[in-house]
Parts: C-alpha cells; structure tokens; sequence
C-alpha cells in the first residue's frame, strides 16, 4: 500500500510533536537513506501552503486526513504513540499507534494502511485477479513495498515467480520492523525485490509474460501525475502474456469530482480483453471505501466476475500466519456490484467490448 | 433515518456557535413542541462530561461526530450554515449546510442523515424487504418520521396501505422544511401518519397482518436500550402476516465490539422463517458502513438474497421525483454478501434453520 500518492494532504499537530522526546521516536537506519525526523511530517514543499486550520483542522494529539478532492471532511485517529518518523529521498514516512485501527502507516502525510482494515485492500487487490485465472505462474507487483500483497500473493501454490519492483528500500525496512505480518510477504522464497522505479522496470520487461501485474504504487485517477497515461498501461499490456491480468487502484466512487469514466476510457483502449471495476470496503479510507479496475489482455477471456481459482479457507499455503480475514468467493463476484450511480457512469464503458462475457450483471436492473 | 439513537455523542464547536447569528438559525414551530435554540446541540444531561478535549476533538466551524463504540476516531463535516436548531419534548435537532455532504440532520448529537448519501441507507432499508418478497400490500414504518423510506415504498405499485408511526411530529415538520426531497414521501395518499410510541403501536395492532415491517427507530445493538428485548422482536412478529418481513438496522461489521451475533440469535428465537444480515456503505456513517437484519416469520418461505420483486428503474412509479440512485437487483444481492470475517460471526447463526432457502452462498468459500 505504499509509495501510492494518494492526493491526501495532512495535518499532524504541532503541539504533539513539540511534546514528542527521543524515547518517543524508534529510528532505524538501512545504511542507503538519509533519515531525518523532522516535526514537519508533511513532505518537503508538498501542501503546507493549504495547512490552515480553517481548511485543515488540527487537533493535539490527533492525525488528521483530509481530502482536496473532497474538502470539507476529515477523519482524525487518536495517537497513543509515535512509533517512526523519518525520510528517505523520496518520501517521508511516519508510524503510529492509533486507538481505534492498531498501528498506522503514514507516506508524505497521507495515511495508506491501518492494522485494523488493510486485510481488505490487500486480499481484495491480489485475489481480484489472481482468483480469476486458472494457475497464475509469474506475477509482477509494482509498489506495495509493505509485503501484504506478497503476503496474499503466496497463497497461492501455483504461483512459481513473484516479483516485485520498489523503488524505497527504507520503505521496506521501516515495515519489516514495524508491521512483521504484514512484511511477512517477503519470507516467501519465491519473492525477488527489484530496486527500481516501476515504469523503469517495465520498460525493460515488455514481453514479460507476466499472468497477472498488480500495481499498488500511485493513484491513477490523479490527473496531474506522471502515470496517469495511456502509455503506462501500455507499458503493463506489454509486460503481460496474452489474457495476462491488471489489477490497479482506482479510488471511490463517491468522489463524483474524479473522472473515472475517463479512466475506464484510457484502459479501454489499450486492453482488448475485459475491462470492470471493483470496489470494497477500507474504513480508514476518505469515504470507506476504494476501487480497482481489473484488465485483461485480448487472448483467452477473462470473466473477472465470475471467480475460476478459489482459495480454500480451510487449506493453509505459503508465508501468512493467518486465514484470510475478508476475501472470499462471494465477496470476490459482490464488489464488482455497483450502485445504480455509479453503475451508470463506470458500466457504460466498461460493457461494451468484453469478449462477451461478464454482461450479464450490466444488464440486470 | 430518525428517532433512531446511534450511541453516538457529539461536540460541536462553542465557536462557531458563539458566532451565530439569529439569522444564522431558521427557526419553525409547529404549535405542539417547545422549541429552543440553545448554543450546546448535546441533549440534555447526554455525553456532557465526556466531551473534553482529549476525548471528544472540538474544532470551531465543524461538526464532530465520534462513538464511544469504538473510541479513538472521529469524522469533521465542515459547517457551512447552521439552518435551524431546536428541541422537541422527545429529542434536539440540528439542521446545518455542510461543505461535502449537502444538508445534514443532526439528532441528539447524532448524525442522522445527509443528502450526499441518505439514498444507499433509505433505498436499501426499504427494497431489501419489499423487492424479497411478491406484490407487498400493507406497509408499517416504524421510526423514519424524515420520510425517505416513505418515499422508496411509494415505487411500489403494489403497496396499498403505507402506515408510518413515528411519536415526535415536531421532527417530520424539519424534515418537510428543510429536505423536500426526502419527505416528500408524505405527499403519497396511500401514507398514514400514526402519531405514536412504536411499542404501543404494535401491542394494539397485533394480528395487523402487515407484509412488511421496517423499523428506523433505534439501534438495535445498544445494549441499554428497552427495545433490545425479545420481546420488541415478538411484538414485531405478531403484527405481521404469516410470511412476512422486517427490516431493522442493525450497525457495522467492523465494529467488533459489539454483539451482532446475540442480536441474530434473538432474531432466530422469534423469527422461524429466514434470518439474513446485510450491509451497505453510507460514507457519512463511522466506519462507513451500516448493516441490516432482515427476517421473516414461518409461511412462504423467503429467500432474501434473491429478489423476486425486481424495481424498474425505466418505470417511474409513486411521488419520488427522480429514479433510483443506489439500490439495484445486483446490489441487493451483494449486500448479503459478508467479509470472512463478519461471515463467521455472523452466519453461523444465520444458516442453520432457514426453510432450506439461501444457504447455497454460506456454503461457499
């Protein structure tokens, strides 16, 4: 869930870190990144001019998250502890110890993972396509330097290559001694960590056969960022076997100010195979929930709605300590249900050119 | 949406109140109810001495809404206009503009509703239980004196009687003023208002052979309430129709605290036809989600997961002035759909004796 820039900008209380001591900060090193724990947990020239208090508030001893894409909320996490804080070159990081979702991972101020809820997002962003293809063998994930989608990725006893592509080896590190079942992911032998930036990386990877790209690394309907081109799924299209799968973010569908039809539209274009949108459920997220879209390559159809490779709940594989706690087969067809709002604006793009399957949902009242 | 008392305290800023105006605040009479515009919007003697800073954040010019259910977190509306405030005999009410959500009404410190999303809440309490089961005829609402359940039974051209008992008349008279849209459930002819206490209501319509009760009351889940009895559930029970259903609130999966699995084995104690538990997403809500209870008593079986009452959103039918804007067949189906995590709390209960019907999905992964 990292290295994703949700356009979230935060506050954090100036009076909290003023009462913050050394003790209350556990730094680590990892010998490649400057570290810094500067008060200032909002990166470097990103958002401070909006840190108001009348457009974001601020309460000592509370984190706050607002949104610019919706303004005029905030949800604030009561802080036990500040666990880290600190900054590689390229971004700066915090832990915490909320009261209400366990440990919180915080990334240029934004918050991208919680103790209590990120089971759903990270089963829900690996199983989506892994669970909709017969015996996924060589999967690629760009960001998600936590480990939880390689966690969820290593359930799976057919998979022989997982790769992952992370540009912040801190990242990494700070989660490894943070969030051990979480960073559990990397145990598994079969994971390799490409130091690199993602789009790098596939440039130098077309042709790569991959079954299935999950990128958990930047938040695609952010309209002024680097990725948000048709040239990037080119790129991931090209990485993918025939009939290969994508899995990427795709923000909530409440935020009616995002244009996720022309997103829809983007990936229309470049995958010939399926194209949905899914969505589930992430309390700490602005809104409660998030969505992805899932993309198929034109080769053998995808029905992404209709899951083929089930887990068993009961049958224990790879790295992870524990069950799934949230994805299951009916979960898996149910978040591809949308409500007649949103259904109106993503289903018109989305069902037209589907290699004839999964259109049967779209055409139910 | 009202009547209904979420345990949730609330804070609002002795700022911006000390700003207002008398201008600020539009204040109607209905001639029956004493009206006050006192500054603090906590009823009286409620959550008074919690709301210290620590505890319950304060930020003049937004609106906090936090749950002692699960402490620690709170969400800010930011107030654009507070349009009216004031006290019936049974509760307070605000009524303020907010910058994300539209209108929101404010009961006893609660969030009840806002415009932006009452349509997932109010949609999917009503069409869960009349779109489960063919041609309902009589209708009682018990609760939802704001009348956008009124509004959804009124797409029923089936429905013949739509009683509503709801006991503060003060309430419908804000909501008529202030959210048209909402209650303009009223305006349908087939609607009678029953200015009443529910329970009393029910103990002299037993044997009221209704299709279909919907309780928007209360909260079901608060263990102090004198609603949380068997005995309400019987009640419930004898008024209705061999075969018929209720629908009743009945909170989030995520908040563990809370005991949904005795409120669903209370349910199977009375209700000898199906027991189902379904959700849906309402942004404004804490954890953004909130569940239903829906039950029938022994007769035709009912098979909630699978409507047999299909709304068609091209036929506009009753006094709603625009089309659906949530609920759909395949959202109806999904919302049964429940996280592993919730699944095995709560279908372990549910499954076991359920006329045979719906129990294919428990079944699944």
């Amino acid at each position: 869930m990292e290295t994703k820039t949700r356009i979230v900008s935060a506050t954090f209380s100036a009076d909290l870190h003023s009462k913050m001591s050394k003790e209350d900060m556990v730094m680590i090193s990892n010998g490649e990144n400057e570290i810094s724990a500067q008060p200032d947990v909002t990166a470097e020239g990103k958002d401070k001019d909006s840190c108001d208090d009348l457009k974001h508030p601020r309460i000592p001893g509370w984190f706050a998250e607002h949104c610019p894409i919706w303004p005029g909320q905030a949800h604030f996490l009561k802080v036990e502890k500040i666990l880290f804080q600190g900054s590689s070159k390229y971004q700066s990081m915090m832990v915490f110890q909320s009261s209400a979702y366990g440990k919180v991972f915080v990334l240029d101020g934004a918050l991208q993972l919680t103790e209590k809820d990120e089971c759903s997002y990270q089963e829900m962003m690996t199983h989506l396509p892994l669970c909709s293809i017969p015996n996924p063998k060589k999967v690629l994930l760009i960001g998600g330097g936590d480990g939880g989608i390689l966690r969820e990725i290593s359930r799976h006893s057919s998979v022989e290559q997982i790769h992952i592509c992370e540009i912040d080896t801190m990242l990494v590190d700070v989660y490894k001694q943070f969030f051990p079942d979480i960073a559990v992911g990397y145990d598994d032998p079969r994971v390799t960590l490409h130091v690199s930036d993602g789009i790098a990386f596939l440039v130098s990877n077309a042709g790569g056969n991959y079954d299935a790209i999950i990128v958990d690394a930047f938040d695609p309907i952010r309209p002024d960022h680097e990725l948000f081109e048709t040239s990037f799924f080119e790129l991931v299209g090209n990485a993918l076997r025939p009939g290969g799968v994508l899995c990427i973010q795709a923000e909530s569908i409440w935020f009616d100010s995002l244009d996720i039809e022309k997103l829809v539209t983007k990936c229309r274009q470049v995958f010939r195979g399926s194209v949905e949108y899914a969505w589930t459920i992430v309390p700490a997220y602005p809104s409660g929930v998030i969505g992805f879209l899932l993309c198929s390559t034109e080769g053998s159809p995808v029905n992404f709605k209709s899951p083929i490779n089930p887990i068993d709940p009961n049958v224990s594989y790879g790295v992870a300590k524990a069950p799934l706690k949230f994805y299951n087969s009916e979960v898996h067809s149910a978040s591809f249900c949308l409500p007649s709002f949103a259904k109106k604006v993503i289903n018109s793009k989305v069902g037209s050119t589907m290699n004839g399957v999964g259109t049967t949902a779209t055409q139910m009242t």
